[in-house]
């Protein structure tokens, strides 16, 4: 695998999958990489991922002034514009066709598993062919399941958005006391919908409840325990995962869309539904009026204000250093983010196979989930919080008593 | 109504309705300038509104150290606690008599219209009773809806979590193109609806439709509007009110609740029925396949991380105002935020009439609503732009194209 001559050609760099807050850190970390690289020509950016390569419509990155560049970087959401397309065995002939046609030897897709999955693929294309050829996948994703990583791209500015949404809605719910529902995405890994435990400062404050894809999810149970808090704090705030199902692996959310067109009627493949069905159930069923849910929904993934330092500086990284790795030792691989051991936060950033990214999703490992299934525990607080970074400082009052006059 | 004889007692302070990210601000506000004037004696906080003066339920704010009273000025949603109750004319005897209990001879009541009509009877009663009495409403609500003010604190932070949120969605949209539609706070005004606008830096960045409840909102005339928008640009952002209502007057919203339960189905008082409503129209009568729709929800009125500079220095402001009205010039009113004329944005903070601010509500001015009634105008921008102040500075590539090889 180790990479012998030098091999000089153009560069081709995408996008794929859901945007983050930081995918253009590692867009900018691996152009600025290139520039660096006598090995690389020209460094071409597909617009809207594999569907440019197919399109060939690409933009020179090489043009684009270091301001630009600095300015894109701090911009969410993928620039170069992404896609969903998952692309057949067709399509990637199709596509390594394109990358010989323009003299593509450096190829990097920022992406998920799936983006891993392409990339192999590709990869294995130019094998056959026997195309000299690097190539190497850029992991980004805010639902953090990627394998081989200990953490992705994306995931931390996700994070802090969501502990800071948590932050300021307990307050409110402090206020107005009340059940109150959030639902979080992350269809498979429940990473960011337990992120939202960082944004405890106070004992009493919430998330008080939090529902995972990783468990089976009960409505009785789920009942239960806001009954329970409810009773206990007069209040109830509530983090839930849009990927939560039941035992039988089926999604809440999707029994309850094909229960209501089953019965013909108004079709709620909105983002809402989830939220409004669970705050039903806790409105109907437990007699609770002041019951609110909300969907944090696509801010989750694009907020601009609301961005992790460290996350930040390790997207651009992790481009920055596929770049290094394919120009001066490997012929391809996906870069992963490794924590080092020790008391202080720091990353390794590594080369692994990209075989070992691609297909699977990683899940919460069973130490970060407490036994009932409905909070995370501290260990999973100790790996979160140098990921999301400093959060904003609230206060509350003291609050000495008055005495009361007879 | 100028204020003769010093008037020496205790004070008393409360939050009403929905908390704001900078309602804090004015209760500090409001505490520090108290501990200023002799005049005051001990400084009291009700928890929960009148509900907590009708419990004799008080905390001693004099006694708060200084370092806690910051802390809680920079945090968002009413440290003190709010309510949605409106006192009946037996509670505000009942609240007057409280008063007098406790010595109270200086009132502040933090919130909407509903809280200005509360303080005017509340007025009223110590009137009637020959009570030497000082009171001030001290204006806040996110919706920007109060008369006699220029704008409202916590319409700032509000607006600027909107904005900041319609930038990152509009990125988002324009990565995996399709029709985006996000719901906005503000049953009967449309300010921070229309604050949406503030996202766009470049010429094609969404909100490209906005729709407020001051327009009768058509449903068919909603549907041309985005396709139109969708066939010239590939994608549509939306910014719609959750208050949008027909030409007779009766919210979407509502419609479609009530047409839901008349089939004895899922009730859907949650708050995304209006979006799913609105995306499931644009998905089965226009067949565009990827629409989505997210409603913003209770982080527009709590979000700790986004809050606008002049805003809480204006709320804070307030707050110290009414003490300083209250103590050195009128015997009650409510403050109100005016803007100075000149090219340079400073307002000046003055004394309005309780009644003249409370139970009705301001709307948008016709000359900050297009003509065709699905956008704003530059003088909207222009109004609100310095209220908001600085937002997240975003770029893009020039994009040169690479030559297509035949």
């Amino acid at each position: 695998m180790a990479k012998k001559k030098q091999l000089v050609g153009n560069m081709l760099i995408a996008q794929s999958g859901g945007p983050t807050a930081v995918i253009n850190q590692s867009l900018v970390g691996a152009v600025l990489a290139a520039k660096k690289h006598g090995c690389i020509k020209n460094i071409y950016g597909s617009l809207h991922g594999i569907k440019g390569i197919l399109e060939e419509t690409f933009i020179d990155l090489g043009k684009e002034s270091q301001a630009t560049l600095e300015a894109v970087a701090n911009t969410p959401s993928s620039a170069l514009g992404s896609v969903r397309k998952k692309p057949t065995p067709a399509d990637c002939q199709q596509i390594f066709h394109v990358l010989q046609k323009y003299d593509v030897r450096y190829f990097f897709y920022i992406g998920g598993n799936d983006s891993a999955e392409t990339t192999h693929i590709i990869n294995e294309e130019a094998r056959k062919a026997k195309y000299d050829f690097r190539c190497f996948h850029i992991c980004k994703t805010i639902d953090n399941d990627l394998r081989q990583n200990d953490h992705t791209p994306g995931f931390g500015s996700g994070a802090k958005f969501v502990a800071s949404a948590f932050m300021g809605d307990n307050l409110d719910n402090r206020a107005l006391p009340g059940v109150k529902i959030n639902i979080i995405m992350g269809r498979h890994a429940g990473f960011l919908t337990a992120a939202s435990a960082l944004a405890r400062v106070y004992p009493d404050d919430g998330p008080h409840l939090i529902y995972l894809p990783e468990r089976p999810f009960r409505m009785t149970q789920f009942l239960k325990d806001v009954k329970r808090v409810y009773k206990e704090r007069g209040r109830c705030v509530v983090a839930v995962s849009e990927g939560i199902a039941n035992a039988k692996g089926q999604a809440i959310a999707a029994l309850f869309i094909k229960e209501t067109d089953s019965h013909g009627n108004v079709q709620l493949s909105g983002s809402g539904a989830l939220g409004d069905l669970l705050a039903n159930e806790v409105r109907t069923k437990l007699g609770i009026s002041r019951v609110r849910a909300d969907t944090l929904g696509y801010l989750q993934r694009s907020f601009p204000a609301v961005i992790s330092e460290n996350d930040a500086k390790e997207a651009r990284a992790a481009g920055a250093k596929a770049v290094d790795f394919a120009c001066t030792q490997y012929a391809n691989g996906s870069v992963a983010i490794t924590r080092k051991p020790g008391r202080k936060y720091a990353v390794e950033i590594k080369r692994v196979a990209l075989k070992s990214v691609a297909k699977e999703t990683r899940h919460m490992p069973a130490k970060f989930i407490n036994k009932d299934g409905n909070d995370v525990t501290q260990a999973f607080i100790d790996y979160a919080a140098p990921i999301v970074g400093p959060l904003p400082k609230i206060g509350r009052f003291k609050g000495k008593p008055v005495k009361q006059i007879k």
